[in-house]
């Protein structure tokens, strides 16, 4: 049995891959778009375990999507947290819970999935402007 | 950047263990309980790819969890459709999409994550019971 991916609905295709790719640096691997079933299948994955994919659906036709509590998160491991959120929210993404102990993070996808940053290895040592940072919302 | 895992919440920890283990056939790689913060974390993997995990979290006070449309599903390659199909049926699941194609399934949670189950390679040949068995509720 192998793992193959998760699949989340979003509402905005061009701004989905904003975020999931040139924001928070996921690779797009294929697509598959269907004319009859008007959807498209975009899948992404983190460079150092491709075959663990996110599947984005983008149904045609408009639908507004809402989050439940059973899902809870994403979760990746980054190399330098503190350069991830800080190209984050200089590219408009609020941090949720900004990396305060230099280990973890979180920030929502456009439609509101919530998506965990992990340090990779040791937390970093707090630093200024993430230390003193408040939460924002919730993630 | 490496995806780490799927984090789902779970409202009955031994029912959500006898789902993704007993039944799905995932594998515990290793668990956490927090007394101070009244929760237990179970990382549970496909035995072909551990690397991927899904995270369950289990707050031990209760809540409910319903789910949302922002997230769709979690899905497996399987090496027997039917095989793991029929596994599941015996043991009380609902099928709520049988592989009727011999190519996909899908089933859900204790807690309603919908789950896509992949026929890996080709299709397997149709097949009864499965090839005329109708639908159940949404996945």
């Amino acid at each position: 049995m192998r793992y193959l991916h998760a699949m989340v609905r979003v509402s905005d295709l061009d701004a989905s891959l904003d975020f999931y790719v040139n924001k928070l640096g996921l690779q797009e691997m294929r697509r598959f778009d269907s004319e009859p079933g008007r959807f498209t299948l975009i899948y992404l994955a983190a460079p150092e375990n491709p075959q663990a994919e996110i599947e984005l659906t983008f149904n045609w036709d408009p639908e507004i999507y809402s989050g439940g509590r059973n899902f809870g998160h994403l979760a990746f491991a980054v190399d330098d947290i503190y350069a991830l959120c800080q190209r984050l929210k200089d590219e408009g993404v609020t941090i949720n819970r900004p990396p305060r102990d230099g280990r973890m993070a979180f920030v929502r996808s456009p439609d509101g999935i919530s998506i965990e940053l992990l340090q990779k290895g040791a937390a970093l040592p707090p630093t200024e402007p993430w230390a003193s940072m408040p939460n924002t919302g919730s993630w």
